[in-house]
This record gives structure tokens, sequence and C-alpha cells, in this order.
């Protein structure tokens, strides 16, 4: 059967509309569901204002930078205007700022359902685990569902309108941007709240982690909500179109706009969509009430459901059998990644246990012991990585042998490994809310005064939301290794797209068809390129340290200066407001330096080296960022486990030196696994898609 | 005017003998200083006895693993013994043996002076700054002038014996072979002992660092010699020889091995050595008495005779002033990587004094912003490697450009580059190996009971060993990023070599002319490379984390066990040998597995994916294992020093909150520069060189 990729994106679009009216209908399900508690409602008022307020701050900085962005971008991109590019350029402009709009939407409703559902599933939890898992679930879902609607529906528009899949990379660019500066201010924020209100509440203090007397405890829920729900909301959306980007450069180059391969990647979106879809449709907890196993197996079902609806597609539709293959790979490898990561973070296996059983000498020892784990950790990922990039290339590659574009072919399937991989995004996203949502919602049954069980239940979906993460973590930092390979390849279809334009390609000299490592120049970029991800993760958890002394010193006044405070006299308040505002405005201040330097990087580095200093540049932030990425979740996700290991008894558990130096442990882990760590996925992103848009303007303007 | 390479062989070999001269002159100075303190030289003799014991029992473990490279090398490498390369694998396998040798005799000789050096400048100490400065410098200065002597004497014979530059390859490979372990097993052993011995002592019971009641404390001192001294040296001796083998592969492949360039090999690095020898027989301490002015003076006192004489020999034997432009950019470019890494560990500027004062809110502060900035460390390091490449590189270049051979030319000149960052390396070994032995003298001066005056005078040496250690790191790290550069080019030039031995070159398919990033089984080796450094480093870790806890457990029994030991009556003592024992133990069992990894994971990534695969292997190894080195040794010597500062009186001072974070902070550090950092250099050389070994293996045989 044939239909025309007009047709395929037609039903992209409906099947994207279907995506929004369920977030529309779980949203609705979710804010009908009963609630009754003032005291819930007063304080989930407090958080949703406080979440509120920090975003429209922040979208006001990040107004102003885009603004400032797509200026350049009119102006210069892809090539200088005044070379007549002039409607190019406008549709560069646009594209990149309906990216920005879309991201930032994504961000704004998951904080708008992510601030009810933690209220309604307070509530719920007094009914029992059920209602409770599924108020936090469906809630999530709703962030899900939105963000790969909108995602899949703006890369099609785009791609419709303006027919031209450069044009996606500049949507793309939007997206990265506004996720760059999003996460770090989000990752900031949450992380300032979450180790202050730690550190004086459960350490100096001993009191309880929701402790209502603690003053950045509000705060530290607000955090939740900016920091892991609209942050990661921009992030993986982000990641998705750069996904969907990079595939359809690829595909474009090779058949056009309207051929074959353009249809098979909206073919496998809209499925993939689709599969999340039905995943979250069916996602029920079972008779055993456990929460993880419902997750697991709703991720297992999306992922089954698309192998299999692919398949079909591309039996009816004729597609290319190979790169069903590569996109299956991405997807057995996302899987077996997940699997071993999990070995390094589950508080059931040995890293976790020796990391715990070291702490019994001293914090040197937790710190010492987790992060060598870490560091071992990241080598399956990497090998998964590696052998998944290297099949999906062997796969591909003869559908080319003809036509002497085996490496193109080779590159499309990479990308559409990265497809696969990312083909259940809808359901990590929904896993993902789903685990903030649970955690405001402990906080609320414990301000609100629900009582031991509530709190109880509460916990143990709070666990379960921890666990699946390890899973849904190799699924997204596999998929963005593998997507920032095929960027790479993006970037370089770009080059060569460039110099035929600037009829370079005759001059011989600057056509640039690899990008050879013992090439001085290349070279020069790769060992400049590792450097990259080390600073942007370093600035950021510098900001965290800043800022969090910063709100410990406020915690410590309000203590000290406030009278009946420390008692829990009734009726006296801390200023919850203060560390609200300090954690806002610290955010903001540093989430513009660290980002901006990765993109400066870059444009310095392509002027001193033009597109080869690139290649190279590209790969060594690959390079380092995978291993520092890998390295930092799983240290932090390590540190937080061993820590709740010892909580749970072990090794004298709670307030024992052993718990002690594992909260240390934890304390470090927190702005590693949740500010930096994941951070760096988009840092990489962006600066791949800033070297694909500039690609012209570094062929023409280098040094060497 | 002219000279034959022979006669510049024969200069160089000359030039060795001064040096070995120079050394044994001043062995016999150091030995003839006086000494009287029974107690010194009892407690001196147990250093020696545990050191030897060790180096012992490590060179028994490592002669069995010789002997088994060295007969896999002659069956198998450079070519299977069966296609006829009989004389050829003869040659490889002894120089293998012969470099093994060399780097253990170093690592003996080494001891040999440290461990009489140190009681002498204890005694020396009682006279003044300025004596007991002499006997530490010149003790080191022995270690200097010994390795650098050999090893520029072990490269000219092997290759006027056997006319083939590959044969310095294997040379090489058996010295690094060696190194690789000795520093991993020196490494554990320094680290087990320092932490445990830190851990009881000044953490628990809160005695000073030397107090001869802790059972660990000889152990301790033992373990300055056995890692700081042997496994440095070791770590020299293998970096030396590797850039003058890389340097030479490079220059035979250029007009063969009677040729100019190798003639410039030899006379620039006679000339190192020279300029070495006037620099340590003209260090003094000035009449200000400061010892670190003393120690960086003559390093620059070096740097200038270097650069002097080279021009001097380039004018008058007509060498190419391109060549000397790249050594020169070595050169400068080192010192300046030297400064900026002294700006993040030195305690008077600002990284230190940020670090301890985040230790106010504890320990979680100390490592989260002491590992920030050594990320960012990072930064201008990786600029200065990246930059100095590209220069020399582009220098060099021109003088192919006529035969076509300016790729050649230019990786010749890197070679160099890293040559010229190398060429003070006798300097670097002398103020490297001071560090230990005034550390040992202070311990000494504290169990003899030599009073607070002495001690002081050991303190301050000791301090300006760690001032200097920033300065020469900087050359030592930076040098050995150019030296695995070039040997990355060395591997080319070795897969060539043996496609037209082969002659495979005429089929084409498989004759390699680049390592393109793009080609996925080159980007399948980068991305699998880059985990090889990380699990590699933790493995060290782990180790000494184990070997530690074992150690604390043994301490505290001695405690607890031993009547009257806590309360240091007298004639109590503990069982220091134990405590030997259990280092000594622990660190043989842990020295292997981490080497193995390495080396086989090469073999295993060669089979797997060829040629292409290890190009790609090894940049992965150089991006992940640079970005390693420098963040573990800056963060350690951060940690280190922010400790130094808080115990100065800053913040609290001793005994402090804020000190006992610092203290956390240290003992992390203490692995991550000591036992793991300063490692990853030698196991990227000792890839690099397996690589280059088994070219022709993997050209013929691999999967992909």
């Amino acid at each position: 059967m044939q239909l025309s990729v007009q047709a395929i994106q037609v039903i992209a679009i409906l099947i994207s509309a279907l995506a929004l009216g369920v977030a529309a209908w779980l949203y609705t399900w979710v804010k009908s569901q009963p609630s009754s508690n003032a005291r819930i409602a007063e304080i989930g008022e407090y958080i949703r204002q406080g979440a509120n307020t920090f975003l429209r701050r922040e979208y006001l900085v990040l107004a102003r930078f885009t603004a400032v962005a797509a200026a350049l971008i009119l102006i210069f991109l892809p090539r200088p205007i005044w070379t007549g590019s002039f409607s190019e350029n406008i549709w560069m402009a646009v594209s990149y700022i309906v990216g920005t709009a879309f991201s930032a939407l994504a961000g704004k409703i998951g904080i708008q359902i992510a601030t009810i559902a933690n209220m309604k599933s307070a509530e719920a939890a007094q009914k029992g685990i059920k209602p409770a898992f599924m108020v936090g679930f469906r809630g999530g879902a709703v962030m899900g569902m939105a963000v790969v609607g909108t995602s899949l529906l703006g890369v099609t528009l785009v791609l419709m309108l303006t027919g031209d899949a450069s044009a996606v990379l500049g949507f793309s660019f939007g997206a990265s941007s506004l996720a760059l500066f999003a996460k770090a201010g989000g990752g900031i924020f949450t992380k300032t709240a979450d180790i202050s209100a730690d550190l004086v509440g459960k350490v100096e203090m001993g009191i309880d982690e929701d402790d209502p007397r603690n003053p950045a405890v509000i705060a530290d829920n607000v955090g939740d909500n900016v920091g892991d729900v609209a942050g990661m909301g921009a992030d993986l959306f982000d990641s998705n179109v750069a996904s969907m980007a990079a595939a359809l450069v690829m595909a474009t180059s090779l058949g056009g706009v309207y051929g074959n391969n353009v249809k098979m990647v909206f073919a496998y979106a809209a499925i993939g969509l689709l599969s999340s879809i039905i995943g979250v449709a069916t996602a029920r907890i079972g008779k055993s009430g456990d929460p993880s196993k419902a997750l697991n197996s709703s991720t297992y079902v999306t992922t089954a459901i698309f192998a299999v609806l692919t398949a079909l597609s591309t039996y009816v539709f004729g597609f290319e059998w190979r790169i069903w293959g590569a996109t299956a790979v991405g997807l057995i490898v996302g899987t077996i990644i997940g699997i071993t990561s999990d070995y390094f973070t589950n508080d059931a296996k040995p890293p976790v246990h020796q990391v715990a059983s070291a702490s019994k000498n001293g914090p040197a020892f937790t710190i010492l012991s987790g992060f060598s784990y870490a560091l071992l950790s990241a080598l399956p990922s990497l090998i998964g990585i590696a052998l998944s990039a290297l099949l999906a290339f062997n796969i591909c590659a003869p559908l080319g042998a003809e036509s002497g574009l085996a490496a193109e072919y080779g590159m499309f399937g990479v990308s559409m490994a990265a497809l696969g991989m990312l083909s259940i995004v809808g359901m990590i996203i929904s896993n993902d809310a789903y685990g903030p949502i649970v955690d405001n919602s402990r906080g609320l049954a414990e301000m609100g005064g629900l009582g031991e069980e509530v709190i109880a239940i509460s916990d143990e979906l709070d666990s379960a939301g921890n666990t699946v993460k390890a899973v849904t973590k190799g699924f997204s930092i596999s998929a963005a290794g593998l997507t920032v390979i095929s960027l790479l390849g993006a970037f370089m279809s770009e080059v060569n797209e460039a110099a035929r334009t600037l009829g370079l390609a005759s001059e011989g000299a600057r056509f640039i068809d690899n990008f050879d490592i013992m090439n001085p120049t290349v070279f020069f970029g790769l060992i400049v390129g590792v450097a990259i991800p080390a600073v942007f993760s370093a600035m950021l958890m510098l900001g965290v340290d800043k800022n969090a002394q910063r709100m410990v010193a406020e915690i410590h006044r309000q203590f000290d200066t406030i009278p009946g405070l420390k008692e829990g006299k009734e009726g006296v308040k801390p200023d919850y407001d203060k560390c609200i505002d300090i954690a806002t405005t610290g955010s903001i201040r540093e989430l513009l330096p660290a980002g901006a330097f990765a993109i400066l990087s870059t444009i310095v580095v392509g002027f001193i080296g033009g597109a080869e200093a690139i290649g190279g540049f590209l790969t060594g932030n690959i390079a380092s960022g995978l291993l520092l990425a890998l390295l930092m979740s799983n240290a932090g996700g390590l540190w937080d486990n061993a820590k709740k290991f010892v909580e749970a008894g072990n090794h004298g558990g709670k307030g024992s030196a052993t718990h002690k130096a594992a909260v240390v442990g934890d304390t470090v882990g927190d702005p590693f696994k949740d500010t930096a760590g994941p951070s760096i996925n988009t840092q990489i992103t962006v600066v791949s898609l800033v070297s694909s848009i500039l690609a012209t303007i570094f062929l023409q303007f280098s040094i060497f």
C-alpha cells in the first residue's frame, strides 16, 4: 500500500491531536478528584504560586534571550541575509521562536497539572494506594501526552509549511536552547532548596523531611515542580524533537522531502506516540498493589506495541526492513542499558550495599566508593551506545551500496535507532513526572497532618518512582547519545549542503568528506570539546553551592530570630516566601552563564578552526558529555539509595554515624543527578544544533 | 657543521654517562652526610626494609608477568613468527625485557637513595633549613639523573643495535607496562596506609600525623617511598621513553634511521639531559631561605638553558628551525599550563579559599565545590594541549609541503613539542622525588624526637614540595597528552608500514589514511575508549578503598588489644609489620587486574574493529583520560591545600567542624591525586603502545 508523505503527516497530526485530547481528558479527570483538606489546599496553593512565580520570572528572562537570538538568526542564519537568503532566514527565525514557545508551553502545562495532582494524590492516599497511584500516574501522563503530542505536531507542521528540513533544525534549536536554560534554572532551584532544607532540617536539627517549621520546606516542594517537572519536560521535549530533526535532515538528503525515508520517520514517530497512548491508557496497578510493577509493565507494553506496529507498517507500506532493524536495535539496546544502570543504583544489588558498608568508615569512603562504582557504571552503557551505533549503521549501509550512499544510509540508520529508543518517550515522561508529583503529595500529607498510614502509602509510591527512573534514564541517556551521534551526521550533511550552495565544492580545498582525527584542526576541536561539558556542569554545581550557602544562612536566621518557630508553637509560621525568593533570584542569575558559555565556545571554536574543528569539537563534547552524564546520574542514584538502605535499618540505621556519612553522599549526589547530569544531554544537543545551523558561516570564515 | 647520526648517538651516550656519574656522586655525597640519632636510624631501617620487601614482592609478580608477555611477543610480534619474522621478533622481545629491567632499576635506585636521604635530611634539619634542603634536593636529584640517564642510554642503545624504530616501541612498551603496574601497586600501597593512618590517628583519636603509637605510621612512610618515589620514577621513565619512541618512529618514517630528523631527536634529548644536569648542579637555596624559590628557579634555569642550547645546535648543525619552533611551543605551553594549574591548587588563590569556606557547611560542600573547581581547572590545560598540538603541527607541516608529507611532518612536530615539554624531565623528577624524601624526614624528625623547631623546618620543606609539584605536574600531564597524540601518529605509521609489508596497500580496502569520526567503526572504538580510563581508575580506587577498610580494622584491633599502646606507655610498641604486610599483600593483589583490563580491552576492540576501531579507541582514551587525570590531580591538590589553609587557623582552624569537613575532602583527594590521577597517563601510554605493536595483527584479523 502506498500513502503520500502528506497523508502520513496528516495521520501524525491526528495522532498528536489524539494525544492532546487524552491529555485534556486526564487533566479534567485529575481535577475532578475529591479534595477537602483546607490545610493541604492552603499549602498546595503556596507551592502553585511559588512555582508560577519562578516560571514567570524565568520565562521573562528567556523571552528576552529568545528575542535577541531570533534577531541574530534573522540576520545571519542559515546565511547572512545580504547574500539573498531572505525567506530562508525568516523561516529559520520563525521556526526558532515557535520551538521555544512550544517548549515553554510544555513546561507550563506540566506545572499546571503537577501542582493540582500533588494535592489530589495526597488526599486520595487516604483511600488506599490504588487511587493515589492512579492520580499520580495520570497527572504524570498529562505531561507525557502533552509533551510528545506538541513535539510531533510542531515538527510535522514546520516541515509541512517550510518543506525544508533545516527549518526543523531551527525549531529544534529553539526547543533545545529553551530547555538548556529551563533545565539549568530549574535544576539549580530545586537542589538549592532541597540541600538547604535537608542540611538544616534533617542533619542539624534532626526534624523530619517535610516538617512545616522548616522555612525552606515549601521552596523544596516548589523545586520538585520547577526542576523535575517543568525542566524535565522541556528537556525531553528537546531530545524528542532533536532526534526527529536529525532523522529528517538525513532522510531528506536521501531522497528529498517527499521520499520514502521521510515517510518512515513520520510513520514511526506517530506509532511511537500511539503506543505511548495505549501504554498510558492500560496502566493499572495490579492485585499485588505494587506501583513499580505497574510503571515498568506499562513501559514494556509500550515497547512491545511499538515493535509490532512498526513492523506492521513496514510490511503494509513497503518500507525498508533494514531501517526497521536499526530501530529495533535501538529499542533492545535501550532496554539492556536500562537494566544495567539499574544494577548500579538498585538497593537490592551489591554496589549500593558496598557503598552503604563503606560509609561505616566515614563520609570520605562513601564518596570514594560511590564515585568509583559510578565510573564503572559508565562501561556497559557506553558499550551499548557504541554497539548500537555500529550495528544500526552496518544494518542500513547496504541500502546505499549501489548508489554510493552507504555512509549516508548508515547514519540514517543511527538516527532511526535513536528514534527507536525515544519512541516510548511518552511513557518515560509520564513516569518521570509521576515521581515529583507523589514526592510532593508525601510532603502535603505530612504538612496536612494526614497521619502515618497515608505518609507510608506516599512513601511507597515515591520509592517506586525512584526505581523506575533507573530504567527510563537508561533509555533517555542512550537515546541522547545516539541522537547527538546522528546530529554529527546532520552537521556533516549541512556542511556539504553549504559547500554546494557556496560553490566551494569545486574549489576542493574546503569540501569536507570526513572528520579525520589525524587532522590537527579536528583534533584541536576534539580536545577543547572535551572540556565543555566539564566546565558547563561545574558552573551549574557552583551555582547550587553558592545559592545553598545563601539559603542555609537564611534558614538559620529565621530559626534564630522568629520566636517559637523552633519549638513549633501554635500559629508561628516561618517566612516561606523569603526562601522561595532566594532560590528564584539565585537560579535566574545562574541560569544564563553556563548555557551561554557552551554556545559561545562553539562559535569561538568554529571561527578558529572552521567546520573541521567543529566536527572534532562535537565529538569531544559527546565523549566527555556521555561519560560525565552517566557518571553523575548514576553516582547520584547510587548515593541516594545507599542512604535509603541505611535508613531502612542497616549498619546502624537512621541517626547513626554511618547514616550521617551516607547523607553526605546523598547531598553530593543531589546536584550530580538532578542539576548537572541531566543538563549535559541538553548542552550537547544545543552545541550540535548551533553547529549545524552555523555550518555555512563556519565554512566561510575561519582562521585555520 | 655536519655530524653523523652515530656521532650524535655517541654524544648522547656520553651525556647519559655523565648524568649517571653525577647521580653516583650525589649519592655518595648524601650518604656521607653525618648521622648520629639511634632512634632515627632504627625507624629509618624499618622504612627501608618495608620498602624493599614490597619492591621485592612486587618485582617478583611483575617478573612473571614480563616472562609471559615476552614469550607472547616472541611468538606473535610484530608479526607471527611463522610468517618469517624470526629476528624481528627476537629483537622486539629482547627490547621489551630490557625496557622492563631499566624501568625496574630506576625504581630500585630511587628507593635506595630516598630511604637514606630521608634520615640524613631529618638530622641535617637540626643545623638549619639550608643543609636539610640540600640533602633532600640532592637525594631527589639522584633519582632524576638516574632515570633520565638510563632512559636516554636505553633508547640510544636499542636503536643503535637494532637499527629499527619499532624495537624502540618494544623497549618503550616494556618500560610502560612495568610502570603501569608499579604505579598502580605503589599508588594503592601508599594511599591505603596514608588514609588508614590519618583516619584512625588524626580523625578518630586526634593524635599527630606521625605519632609513633600509630601502628600504620611506618607503613605510611614506606608508602611515600614505594608510591611517590619508585612508582613516580617508573612513570616518568616511561613518559620520557615514550616521547622519544614516538618522535623516533615519526623521524624514521621521514628519511630513515640515519636521517637529519633522527639526529635532531637525539641532539635535543641529549641537550635536555645536559640542561637538567646544569639545573641540578646550580640549585642553591638563596639568602631568602625560601625552598620553593630554589626549586622553581632551578626549573626555569633548565628551561632557559634548553631553549638556548637547542637553538645553538640547530644553528650549528643546520637543523630545521621549524622543528625547533615546535619544541619551543611545547616548552612555553608547558610553562603556561603549569602556572594555570597552580592557580587552582595554590592556597593563596581564590579556589582554595572558596573550598575552605564552603567546608563551613559540612563535607558535602567541600566535595561539591572542590569537584566543581577541578572540573573547571581542566579547561586551560586542555586548551593548552590542543593549541600546542595545532601550532606544532602547522609550524612543521610546510616542511613536507613539496614532498607530499605535510601531515607526517606535522605529526613529527607534535612529537617534538612533547619532547620539548619533557626536556626538563630530569628536573621534574628531582623535584618530585624531593617531596616524599622531606615528607619522610618530617616523620622521622617527629618519631626521633628532634623537637618542634626541626619539625617546623621539615614542614616548610614539605610544603615547598607541594607548591612546586603544581608547576611540574603541568609539564608532565601536558607532555603525556602530546606524547599520546604523537603515539596516535606513530600508530598510523605502523599501520601503514604493516599494510605495505603485508601487501594490503594494493588491495585498497584495508589501507588506512585517516581515522574518520564519521566511520562507524572508528566511532565505536572511540565511545568504548572513553570508558577505559574511567574503569581503570575506578578499579584502583576501589582497591584502595578495600585495603584501607582492612587496615583500619587492624589499627583498631591493635589499639584495642595491645595494653598501654593508646596511652603511650614507655616501651610499648605497635606491630608495625602487620600494617606493612596488609598494605603489601593488598596492593600486590590489586595491581594486576586494572592494568590487565586496559591491555585486554585494547586487544578485544582491535579484534572487533581492526585498526580503524583502535584509532578511535586511542582517541577516546586520550579524551577521557586527559579529562580524568586533570580532574583528579587538581581536585586532590585543591582539597589538600584547602585542608592546610584551614589548619593554618582559618574558619576555625584545627579541630573545628570546618576542619573535619576539609579532612574528608583531603581523604577523598588522596587516591584521586596519588593513585588514580597519575596512573591514567601511564594507562593511556600503554594502550597506545600495545596498539602500535599489534598493528599488523589487527590489520589481518578483525570482525568489522
